[in-house]
């Protein structure tokens, strides 16, 4: 069992999302290894000290982020240090390592820097592949073990994966057999009335757990074997669990794993041979983006186009004046026009659009703010679909982009 | 001082990012009631009565998010009527309302639903206006305040705003002025040559403490008063030290308060009356889905173009085929090429093109993983700018994005 606390009055003060915990915690679990607590502090002497006192003396692992850095508010080191009743002291050859880096961006090191080439004695370096802020390790019989990370996102990842899961998995005494987790991920269908319809084998499952998880992308059901199968009878329940609920469930099962319907989509165009292409008015490039946050995207995706503006509409996609005129720019028919117009001007061979009305002003009482059109063109086929959408402007341009995956998928998976 | 607890499997697990405790912290702290500490535990009677009793007896004030949704992995009522010795009792006006809400859907309400309707013996009641599930308060002399909102990020959002800030300032003893804010954001500079450079500064505004928060937008700079000055002694103190600030770092700051680059940029478009397109490559809709992301960017924005493809960038930007065959892709030529493209083809006042390399894949020698080429091309003016950024693919095209935006900045500021 581990404790992350992370630190930082960004945190506290809610100017950073917290992303480090969740993806420590996320790698740490596919491990085999439980985090069973997290907290988060400030820039604070006395408040770090007591959460990593607390975490050591519940679970006697604890991992840190943040509080590492160069800068006068970073407090992590002395007071990690002064707990394990270590002095700290200059690392040269770290210190020689920084300097060589700020060398090679054509710059002197700042003197701030020289408190990174600190450590506590007899600490362990945890590397950093990819930033100046290293990570460091404190062991002792009685408090444990402390790991101490910066706070930088893109460094905390490279760390996780290439140092502190192998350092832990040396270290710590991991379950004997990992966390299981089978993840369904449904779309189309509200959280309760999906709990209702599958309550059965909820109770059936045990001592499997379902968990749902509600999201703009759906709500996925989560089965979780907490007791010490092994990774075959893990597989074989669940095996026997998944064809239950898709017997139930059928189409509102769109992937299993974490997969995003973005993912899928690209598997089954890959395998198509297809080229899709996308117009998109209230998302503005949100699904674009969405559908190539994978490498590899270019194998099914050229180009997009936003037509924010009704005149953008017309000039790139051949809307007919008219139509918006008559309909209105969030309409069934001026969805339909840019989906035909994208799948000509893109020579693609299946075109979606969205267009939409994202808020938080712009409703009225016949077209009210979440209301979304989205439309499907390819040679043999056009289709339309519309829907209410809750939240706020992220939340119904998230779920309008969602919302034109589902409709594509539905498309590709006939 | 108040602590925050929030409940889910989903976010120990690292599957769910926790946004709600953000978004509860920074609106708190705005209105002058101060978050101390942050804790997650997962679905487990026994952690949220740890967790929640800890926090009570540090603060008397807790505030708690997700279990309590309709399904069976939902312990927050029970955990905390049980902790406060509450009996669960029907709230039968509440129950007839869920009855409502669902026929107004056109289903029958499943009877998972029921447990929704049930608040501990004495709770009152925290309106949610736009979801099902209400949010409860349990006053005890002993004890203090437990406040419990369900998990789901729109509901917190507009629970807090509407109802939480208001309840807490009520019953709780708010500091007698809040905690004073103000931040500086700089981009183009690293965090420590920054730190290095506003040291004697940093040292001369004490009682005033400096904290500085690297992200991919560059690195603010957040000025802080936690001691107990009015307002006015505030502002004047914080206008001395961004003074002092400016006349150090010059253009290296760019905005002043949480204020987006994306935002700053937009109201500069709008009182120039200028019209802005982008041409996306390796961004693919992302720097156009920013620059959409706050209602009324279409002011200033009609259109923007997802060339992905080298056959899209010479199909709708006009690029040379030539001119991708000498240079590649990623490179400034091109860069230059699709700016003044998009210009022509959107008939704008200014266009913002990027191409690069976001990887994993696709680097070499030359031109390694990281490579952005971003330009701006105007009536008046074509410019060009690169960079090598550091991060994974979600990384590289975020920094590209901003890189993008303070090449339009530096353009519109002059």
């Amino acid at each position: 069992m581990i404790e992350i606390v992370t630190i930082g009055d960004e945190l506290l003060l809610g100017h950073t999302v917290d992303t480090n915990a969740a993806y420590i915690s996320e790698h740490l679990a596919a491990a085999g290894l439980r985090v069973t607590r997290r907290a988060t502090v400030g820039d604070d002497a006395a408040a770090i000290h007591a959460a990593v006192n607390d975490a050591l003396a519940r679970t006697k692992v604890v991992i840190t982020t943040g509080g590492l850095g160069p800068t006068s508010d970073d407090f992590t080191k002395p007071v990690i240090a002064a707990l394990y009743g270590r002095e700290l002291v200059v690392d040269n050859a770290y210190l020689e390592k920084l300097r060589v880096r700020w060398r090679q961006r054509g710059m002197e090191m700042p003197a701030a820097n020289v408190t990174q080439a600190q450590i506590p004695e007899g600490a362990e370096i945890v590397r950093n592949p990819v930033g100046s802020a290293q990570g460091l390790a404190l062991r002792d019989d009685a408090l444990g073990l402390a790991i101490m990370l910066p706070g930088v996102p893109h460094e905390v990842r490279a760390m996780t994966d290439d140092f502190l899961i192998p350092f832990l998995l040396e270290h710590v005494s991991v379950r004997s057999e990992p966390i299981c987790h089978h993840i369904l991920r449904t779309t189309g269908i509200p959280e309760s009335l999906l709990a209702d319809r599958i309550e059965d084998i909820v109770r059936s499952v045990a001592p499997i757990t379902v968990a749902f998880l509600p999201s703009y992308a759906g709500t996925d059901i989560r089965l979780t074997s907490w007791a010490a199968f092994d990774q075959e009878s893990c597989v074989a329940r669940f095996r026997e669990a998944e064809a239950q609920l898709r017997a139930r469930l059928g189409s509102h099962i769109y992937a299993i794993g974490r997969t995003d319907l973005s993912v899928v989509v690209g598997e089954l165009l890959r395998a198509r041979k297809l080229k899709v292409t996308f117009a998109e008015s209230c998302t503005a490039g949100l699904l674009s983006k969405r559908m190539t946050d994978i490498s590899g995207a270019s194998d099914y995706f050229d180009a997009g186009f936003i037509t924010y503006a009704n005149g953008a509409k017309q000039k790139f996609l051949g809307v007919d004046e008219s139509t918006i005129a008559t309909h209105g720019a969030v309409s069934e028919d001026v969805a339909r026009e840019m989906a035909v117009g994208a799948l000509e001007a893109a020579r693609a061979d299946v075109a979606v659009a969205i267009t939409g009305i994202a808020g938080p002003t712009g409703g009225s009482d016949s077209k009210p703010v979440g209301l979304v059109w989205t439309a499907l063109a390819a040679r043999d086929a056009v289709r339309t679909r519309s829907f209410i959408m809750p939240g706020d402007r992220e939340e119904v341009r998230e779920r309008a982009a969602q919302m034109a995956l589902a409709l594509l998928y539905d498309y590709l998976d006939e």
